[in-house]
């Protein structure tokens, strides 16, 4: 093996406000349809099926492993996200059509944090509740217009295609907790 | 909970002729293959898949709760389109090789409403006689270019990527129908 | 219902050499993955799925209405592919790993016609033969190089996303056969 | 048959450092997630189903049959992956939630050559060691940043959308076996 110059290490580059609202998170919670997936239920054969994104899943496995629990919560059951879900070990899974505000308070008096220690990832007017209570709201670049106005981030991502791993990889840049993962997975 | 400003509760802001005719409809009616999906049919396993779109179907419901009822007109029997309907309890569901005209004609008696009361979206040849009938027509982008020239809007979202939940919230908006919805899922 | 203006009816307006090779075509044949499909195989399910498109199985149809035949031809067998010829019922269907040429010219003979009367649509190194002997060779945007180099015509829309669909109404267009399917379906 | 002049017989045109890199390569190993697929899971059905492309597995036997053999290493076992695999026959398939370098060691060892010889193709963090040692190393435009930073060439073709395909012709290309290919498919 040729030695190599040393990997960069990009630590978080963002606006400081921004970054401090990256660097509080100890729980990442987020909606699955239109987040987790591109909002597409393939139906015919029962169970429908999902598209889940590989990289979504390894951002989450990623911020498991240094410590930030993550959950999802979902106002539509769905037998793909429970799959998905059990596969990863996701701390969280919420699927019912109640209010998720209701919900997310439960998991945080479960994790013993508060509304200004999540990151809460949504796109529709269901989620209109949990972002204005998120100490980080995030959402996507084809989310409700509503939405777009009140969170504190966009992704460049879509959904189902990445935005979930934007936003792990922005967190643990910003907690510098991304430049040991780099540095282990380039031995 | 810190106290945000108000949420925009954005109004229609398209041209008064057209608003008119998104004021207008009682009776919301689409096509599926290609308006409620993007045209994709996947086979090998028996029955076929199609995808469905989570907002498109949020959408329809969301028009149903403000009292105006929805129903789908296709040309082609489907497995799959009748578990999405069966699951959005969509009011009328017709699926057979038959005229489209003729059936519309069947659910408007049901309904008690008009062709003027009603908006239609559609993308081939088989939606131009609905089309040319409708109090309001809809197309997708990628519809054929005779559909195109003789409807009222084309929607600026893909068709099963938004496409029919751009005209449900068009509806609601002309309506005044969709600042409450955004007033009650903000809390 | 308000009586209209009559829908445009489009001609064919490509150039004259080329309209001359649509003119003439008596047999429309096609491959199967990447013009049908855009190339996708959906494994872990046996048997596999694809993704085939309502509107270029529309365009398939209108064709044999209007007295043209069609047939698929494809290297790589595949149950999919079965399902969706019977639905569309398409008069020749070739699955083989043997030369395409031979295969194709066991069809001309069938059919009584030669390959100066047809339509070939490939994307790949196994389509050059028939590309270079069919009377209308075509493929998509995203073919090969090679295979670019050498057809008569390049469709706009990508494999399995309407790239048959656009060769069909091209045909139909040329051979004056449109405009009274235009007219039947507005009424 | 009309007599046709030779068809282009494209060689490899990019930087001579470059070509000396994909003319020693004699064993192409790639990862399988995001880079034979798009990065996509649909689940709900068991077992799950990705997507795959007949344009890369083509790619794939085109080398085998030029001499090359192939290999795919997964770090997230798949009966999906296993199903393409048995397929195309590829030669070495590792699949294991182990090191990716530890991994393809034993792979060279069977095959006989060194890191020099081949080419890795891979796009997130478990493939930094194996893309730091490869004689060629090879990304995909969507990759993590670390990733695009230390390989030698990026695809202009996205994962699962002929980005194998694109690097085997390249290897072809450059070993002066792609000439023959086209030759005799054009007969």
């Amino acid at each position: 093996m040729t030695p190599l110059p040393p990997l960069p290490a990009l630590p978080y580059d963002g606006p400081a406000e921004l970054r401090a609202r990256f660097e509080r998170v100890r729980l990442f919670l987020c909606d699955v349809d239109g987040i987790l997936t591109d909002g597409g239920v393939y139906m015919g054969q029962d169970p429908e099926t999902k598209r889940f994104d590989i990289r979504d899943g390894f951002g989450l496995k990623l911020m498991q492993r240094q410590g930030i629990k993550v959950g999802w919560v979902s106002h539509r059951p769905s037998a793909a996200t429970a799959m998905r879900a059990e596969e990863l070990r996701i701390d969280f899974v919420h699927q019912a059509r109640a209010s998720k505000v209701g919900a997310i308070e439960g998991i945080l008096a479960e994790a013993g944090v508060g509304w200004e220690d999540i990151a809460y990832l949504g796109d529709d007017l269901v989620d209109l509740g949990a972002l204005r209570r998120a100490g980080l709201s995030v959402t996507v670049p084809d989310a409700l217009v509503e939405v777009k106005a009140i969170v504190h981030y966009v992704t460049r991502a879509a959904a189902g295609r990445g935005a979930v791993r934007e936003v792990a990889e922005l967190i643990l840049r910003a907690q510098d907790k991304w430049q040991s993962l780099v540095a282990e997975y380039s031995e």
